[in-house]
């Protein structure tokens, strides 16, 4: 019987590969459904994510592909279909809110296993959606042991990806490095950009027109990893502080639930400090 | 010397199908960019749009496909890269001076071949720009008489396109079986839309928030053809009419210009009555 | 102690109209912090709202505001600042949920009373939020029968308004007149717009590119009462009619809380078909 | 007869004031069609734009407001109606040509009285619509000298406003404090935003997905100043810098067009380093 099947590809460029690649697909008796590929011109990287009919032997197609392709390939046929994430949070609940809904309603592509607090705010609307919720006090022991007794919690869940819905710390290299890739954070962004403290504070004194917001993955570099989502609201000489940052709120919350759609359907590719998303 | 070529292919769709096409595309020593796919499902049709890079035979290679894939197949490789557009106005300017702009300082990926006016008010701007101008009224002596007049004129310049800029004559089917999937039109929408005479009037009476514009291409049904680019623009209870209709320009403008592009970028197929772009 | 206060005056226009108003304001030692005012030309109609700081005494007030402005003036001081509201739903969540999560979080300028739906789908995440969930089946009884019941149980709770939350039912001309101006509802709206049944499978086979939603209050012709707020989502020929269906939610969501709030805070006037909004 | 009078006050905030000022508009006989007000609650500063409609004695009005309001009032009455503009450029044209178009079909409500370039790339299109152009080389004979140059051309002009649309040269203190709050600059914008040089570039290799462009006023703080208007258009991954710079240009012309029409049209009033905008 016909199944549907997610191909993953990325290796670097050659003449052929698509050639290549398809010909394998036929001869396995897979119909393309849909393909979409990129060649990034710096690096002459290939990346693909094809949508396959067709019943495959997952293990023969995989081999056969890694063999013909260029040696660097990376090949991940059918990618877990619906993922396990953990939600890290501290006090506001308007991104936490949008994704326990999505999910209550099976509308998100994922399980969420479990929500992390480092604040115990949001305990009770989560258990009213019969998500575990952990509070983790960020205070008390230093950032050290605050961060090893989250990936304590972590370890038992094994989350595919950590999705930061406004977690207010900020997180260490090493802790970083555990899940490469796999952490999708927002933070706000003005046109243009205000560094430092407060910046919600900053654009009102200059009376910027647009409220913007920026869904990443995380690096080791604070908020600057590579950019998934962005979107942007108007404001006026009207609003107050108050009032761009509950602005700002609404395009937090549609900014991260963009991004993670993108990366629970296996649309993101990282390469150096930018994505290539195949939406 | 490796070439750029453009290949545009259409046909029903079956398993294998981009399989043999890169195949064919490889062994003509042909280097995949940019390749873009869709299969309209109801119809089951394949749309591809191939960005390629080599040298290549075109008349072997068309050949080929042409005897390779299914029956229908329509294959074009390498349309005419700076089309020829004629551009059809009335009395309003801003959709004309855009384009012509654009086109004086090669920004647009088309030659202005000549502007057809049912006024003379725009004949000074066409002018300046050093692009012929006609007018052709069309109220002396009827539409039949109209409409020969400005096929006797387009006969002449044989443009690729029609583009019908703020042109408020509406052409008969008999004009527009002449220049099939080749008139590009656009027109104002709203939401909820309005029918009838004076939609500006309409809309101001309902309040309208939104303005919007469309670009279709022209079929039989008036203003009912495939669509192509739509955008909106905000407005408030402190528009008049007047206001509105100014602001409908700045969209109009916008959706004719981006429209355009794709056209003349051969990014459109028309099936039915919709498009699909490989913008 | 200084207060604050809400001022909404509709009447007539004439000169000397705003002098007069803010001269009786001074006199009553009303610091004037915001003022909104709009003159509808058509039917020289005068619409302000003001917010004023002071001590005052509302009834003296009103009855000299009534006294010296134009005999059909209106003028409401202080409307109740926390309406109650009852929210009318089907099976479809995503507007109900979204004004709950705001509710619970106190973010909804409003008690939401009870919710009640003519399909008890969505009775156990109201209840989660404890907010009394009433199910009133339509298909039983007629439509009045239904309509009846329904009024029986807003009858024991007085909403101040009632918000169609994706309610699916036609509401009669004898209950609309009920809640004059009071009902709020979204619709889809398309550009072009789409009559007639299914408009989502209609813009599907048109391959619209944006899709919309209105928000309305509700008057004797469906879906065609003084527009509030509307927005727009694109989508493209990759979005089958499902796809379009859930791009449709978000925008109705995001107009229906935008629509809710203006109400809530006292910002939208009605006058004939359409809406004056101090926003 | 009656007559349209605009009138700009900015004066420190106290109780009364709007009583005050439509006291003495009645006495005057003059009729309030539009009013704009708002308090900037830092410096407790209070602003308003009104448009009167009557036979106003302009010296006795504006003296009767002058002795009444707060001592550190400044009154407006009837500012100009249509200023005089200079328009500076370097090399692209975008800017420019949609100037020179609006004002050429009577939609600017300013009169361009010159063009001055440091390079003499636009002096052609600038001529076809009869407009002086004056090329003044910048790199000659060093910045004073270059300033000095163009300050005797303006002088013979006195520019109410000066339009930097695209000049690419920083302007010296000294110069822009012979037009204060008087010079309209664009420039791009990035969320997040990229200091130094090549910032399309730097946001090519981030990956944006948006790119935006901000109107301000000039002052000494080189793009740093009054922000009047900002847009964003949306990018992906297959833009290279080259397609970013175009898609930018669009954004660039269209903030612009907006700026340029609000202080024509004396809408924005500039406080500390904000702008206050009565659209």
């Amino acid at each position: 019987m016909d199944q549907y099947h997610i191909l993953l590809i990325r290796c670097t460029d050659r003449k052929g590969l698509i050639a290549a690649i398809t010909g394998i697909l036929f001869r396995h008796r897979l119909n393309i459904m849909v393909m979409k590929e990129y060649v990034e011109p710096v690096s002459n990287t290939f990346f693909a994510r094809l949508e396959l009919k067709g019943e495959a032997d997952p293990e023969s197609l995989t081999e056969e592909l890694a063999q013909t392709l260029p040696e660097d390939v990376s090949v991940l046929l059918n990618p877990k279909k619906k993922k396990d994430i953990a939600i890290l949070v501290t006090r506001e609940h308007h991104c936490l809110s949008d994704l326990l809904i999505r999910h209550h309603f099976n509308e998100l592509q994922a399980n969420v296993s479990l929500v992390i607090g480092n604040h115990d705010a949001l305990r009770s609307l989560t258990e009213k959606f019969g998500i575990p919720f952990f509070h983790v006090a960020a205070q008390d022991k230093g950032k050290e042991f605050f961060e090893a007794e989250m990936l304590r919690i972590l370890d038992q869940y094994t989350p595919d990806f950590l999705v930061l819905a406004k977690f207010m710390r900020i997180l260490s290299p090493g802790f970083v490095a555990r899940f490469r890739n796999r952490i999708l954070n927002i933070h706000h962004s003005f046109l243009p950009a205000f560094a430092g403290a407060n910046p919600y504070k900053q654009a009102y004194e200059r009376g910027v027109k647009l409220i913007g917001a920026t869904a990443h993955i995380v690096t080791d570099d604070l908020d600057e990893g590579p950019i998934i989502t962005q979107k942007i609201i108007s404001v006026d000489h009207e609003y107050d502080v108050r009032g761009m940052v509950t602005a700002g709120h609404e395009v937090e919350k549609s900014v991260l639930w963009e991004a993670l759609r993108f990366m629970l359907e296996d649309r993101v590719f990282v390469t150096r400090n930018k994505t290539i998303i195949f939406d």
